[in-house]
């Protein structure tokens, strides 16, 4: 069978984008559907599928199913390439709207020229900043800023954000000097981090912009995470390293992301999506 | 730009392929396009771009370019795809034609069922044996067949066969036991083989049916080669261990292919080719 697909990323993390408002497809089919079309050799090649669908509770949900078959539960770069998407095809008319995840219900907002989305914007939501939401084991204080940090002999000070999912923040003098491949592992898997922990490294260029980079728990060197862009911008905040209520640049391996820590408490990431390709996949179930 | 793409494999060897009867690109922007689309993050992904293009000398030509930008000379996996897509699409209408390469020019012939190709056969030249085209060093034998070899203080049994790329050929008990990693790069970069080596091991299971794995010269383990494969056959036939003139039926890891060496000393490549997706490419050069 052929099924449509849009193939689109956000800073190099690409997925296959099928419109289920076009074309159904068959619940069962999904997780070997999206282990086969992410296969680069017989494949198209991707992170996994994204599902674009009709929502009773949002303007339109997406469904992500991984290049092993899993499904996710949400993903910043998928919502804002979905987000793109929605918009250049009508499936919503306004620049403001929702998209249902199976994590939760996001807010969602597309800056538009020459009838194009340049840049989409989400409401990340509210960081968790307490010990216990992290979480991270200890009784110091109940929110982890600047904490001694002793880890294989080094000496450093942890700042640690849950957006969701779990970051332990570090601010170095220059980025390219971050001990991520040296530390990065031990820290992933170090006991005071009950479920793990994605790691960061920032370096703080200005009030409003700063260096970053990452290891993924779970997969270790990547060149974007969103929800580790926004909580390095927490951390930051809450060192006074940077602006509250203001934009602040976050320059990732694989290209720049905007985050806002509202006064509010929200965290509103800004980035592009980009299409890379359209057209008909030839699926031989 | 939009650039009109059919993505395509054989064997699992996977290439962008654009018909340039229908649609013209510069030259000075191929290396770049190729480096582009390949990219699995950015682009589409794929082992490079395959330009299908009008010929004076054959029905038609092909040229490749790496995922690197770099040109190749040829492909075998790459001309059963051509070979589908120029029937498919009317660029020829017979079923027996001629493709140029930047190597040579080589026969093509497609089996059709339902209008469609269903699988090909490409004239893959006559094999070289002299051990100074392999190229091998040597003065034991004008041909090195079941030739005495010391590796890492194994004693194998080595034929040498260039298919226009040189080949080792190793006969083994059981596939699964081919010492593959284990030898693999130490025969590739032996002092005996001064452009190096591609390294096949075999099993004869009859004598028209063999198992095999390769270790690609600058590649390592692969799932398909087409020139091994026919290195593979040659070597076994000087061996008398499968049938001369008759289709041998090679099982890779990637796939089966079908290979005969006849009398006139040409040796036959058959396999599938599969279209994977059509569609437009949104390159931003």
């Amino acid at each position: 069978m052929k099924i449509p697909f849009t193939k689109m990323h956000g800073l190099g993390n690409s997925y296959i984008y099928i419109d289920l408002f076009q074309h159904k497809l068959e619940e069962a089919m999904l997780p070997a559907l999206a282990q086969s079309v992410s296969n680069m050799n017989t494949g198209i090649g991707s992170d996994g599928i994204i599902l674009i669908h009709p929502s009773e509770r949002a303007a339109l949900g997406m469904r992500i199913f991984n290049k092993d078959g899993s499904e996710g539960q949400s993903c910043g770069n998928g919502l804002r390439c979905t987000a793109k998407y929605a918009y250049e095809h009508g499936i919503v008319d306004v620049t403001q709207f929702q998209i249902e995840t199976k994590a939760n219900i996001v807010e969602a907002e597309v800056q538009i020229q020459n009838n194009n989305v340049q840049l989409v914007t989400i409401n990340m939501g509210k960081p968790q900043l307490n010990r216990a939401d992290i979480p991270m084991i200890g009784s110091e204080t109940e929110k982890v800023v600047a904490e001694q940090f002793k880890i294989m002999d080094q000496q450093l000070k942890v700042t640690a954000v849950s957006m969701g999912n779990p970051h332990a923040v570090f601010v170095v003098d220059n980025i390219d000097d971050a001990p991520l491949v040296e530390l990065g592992p031990s820290i992933e898997k170090d006991k005071r981090f009950p479920q793990g922990i994605n790691v960061e490294f920032i370096e703080v260029l200005t009030p409003t912009e700063i260096n970053f980079c990452v290891w993924e728990r779970g997969s270790g060197i990547t060149q974007a995470c969103g929800t580790g862009a926004c909580a390095a911008v927490v951390a930051a905040a809450l060192n006074d390293l940077v602006n509250r209520n203001e934009q602040i640049t976050v320059h990732l391996p694989g290209g720049d992301l905007f985050i806002k820590w509202d006064d509010q408490g929200y965290v509103w990431m800004t980035g592009g999506a980009e299409v890379i390709a359209t057209g008909d996949y030839y699926y031989d179930d």
